[in-house]
């Protein structure tokens, strides 16, 4: 984990929303979601493999930073009572509970509308940003993140199969992770084959970040993971553990772990940053 | 009113959403809101525009068609319980009172993404989908239509003078009508100076839109407005017809329209279009 980069986003955060707000109370309740305590796993991503890659980590900030909004807001949508009704997050008050339902309906809204001009004040080229705006309303609407929100409500009491499971995965959590990771081949403008391994990079760190969370949820306690401990479970919800156990969980995360140091070792001028990264995706108590 | 302008960006619709989708519920409920009676008025605004500019009116059909997505999100989320808690908007039941509160806090996450990469899918340079997606984020964010939205909550049940209600209405429903006018200038690369009228002309009309809806809600009848008469009244929020009174509402709506129709007829090569969907604004009885 890199401390230097996580102080160039939160830096960033407070640049964003320093100016005077129309509405101060909007602002103040999208400054509390932003600071409430993210590992900005995905920023971290982003800026590590364009180290990686012999890339400046520094380009990875305005794009890290706007997925980050749009995780940011998918969480206080998340956790609404209409949807998850989640009172705790990362162990602080969720949005809603702090500031009401509608302020959090619209911090998230304006979250996800405000991450899009976050795209645009980056120092990339106009087709970059083409590129890159592509690439995050691609993996956050109604084919990427929303829908797999939407698939993971519609399966909540049913039984569902490994391929659906990872569908909903594939969308709900993987394809931010996957965009943060594959936006550092659209940054340094590389050449397909390159963009074909990160996009196997991207896939499976997305997976892996999925199933160590479903292994979390069984094995962490609410004081490192700062929600309730057995929640999947408690809400019915199909899990890698529910559907092939713990230890076959583990398995199958050590197995892609391999293949993807495999790849990162064979794409990457300075492999140590990324899969120490990636390390800490796998081996997290929270 | 041009009926084939409004086919258009129908169409234009049912291309958007006719791939396959990762969930059908949540793409029917996102086609149920984008169709439910929408009069295209912000689309109409741009390409009547383009049209009396002297340039191609399809050419604001991708732009047109993305206002209306982040429009139809913003009154998704409205009409939840937790904000206005509507059952009705335009005649029809709302989108949580057919598909659940659930469903529609995600279908209007997917139209307010997805309305990004509406505008990269349009026929325009780099450098142009660049301006018209600042232009959209900034007149739907943080800084624009939520933090209307959100002053508007905040005015509920107080009372306010004429400098906040028209700071609530140039954000709530003003930011997104001038963005529809003003995108114009930014598609057909014109002048600052005009650009500057048109930056007026926008702002005019988003007011008397607001001013009208004001009068419309004393004055309308439930099967033409398809909400309930006098809505804002119960709601006890503060109109231009509370503040002023319904002659002086009036009064203002028809200085602002001469004052605009003036400036029209200073920039258009053909202002004859325009003009007329401006008299629709103001004349229309829903």
């Amino acid at each position: 984990m890199n401390k230097a980069y996580i102080e160039a986003i939160n830096n960033a955060i407070d640049e964003n929303y320093q100016e005077k707000a129309v509405s101060s109370q909007l602002n103040e309740s999208i400054i509390y979601s932003l600071k409430a305590g993210g590992k900005r796993v995905r920023p971290l991503l982003l800026m590590t493999t364009l180290e990686s890659l012999g890339g400046n980590p520094d380009d990875g900030i305005a794009f890290g930073l706007a997925v980050e909004m749009i995780h940011t807001y998918s969480l206080i949508h998340d956790d609404l009572p209409a949807m998850d009704d989640d009172d705790y997050r990362r162990g602080k008050l969720t949005n809603h509970k702090v500031y009401g339902e509608a302020t959090a309906i619209l911090a998230g809204d304006a979250l996800l509308t405000d991450s899009f001009h976050q795209i645009i004040s980056g120092n990339y080229s106009d087709a970059t940003k083409i590129k890159l705006i592509t690439l995050l309303s691609d993996a956050a609407g109604s084919k990427g993140m929303v829908a797999g929100q939407m698939l993971d409500m519609e399966s909540e009491n049913k039984s569902i199969d490994m391929i659906t499971l990872e569908t909903i995965h594939h969308h709900k959590t993987g394809d931010l992770i996957h965009a943060s990771i594959y936006a550092a081949g659209i940054i340094l403008n590389l050449n397909d084959d390159i963009l074909l391994s990160l996009d196997k990079v991207g896939r499976n760190i997305g997976l892996m970040f999925q199933i160590k969370d479903d292994i979390l949820d069984v094995e962490g306690d609410f004081e490192s993971i700062g929600k309730t401990v057995g929640s999947d479970a408690e809400n019915a919800k199909s899990t890698y553990v529910s559907l092939i156990g713990l230890e076959a969980s583990k398995q199958r995360l050590n197995e892609i772990y391999n293949e993807t140091i495999e790849i990162v070792e064979d794409i990457t001028l300075n492999k140590a940053p990324l899969i120490a990264l990636i390390d800490f995706i796998v081996d997290r108590n929270k």
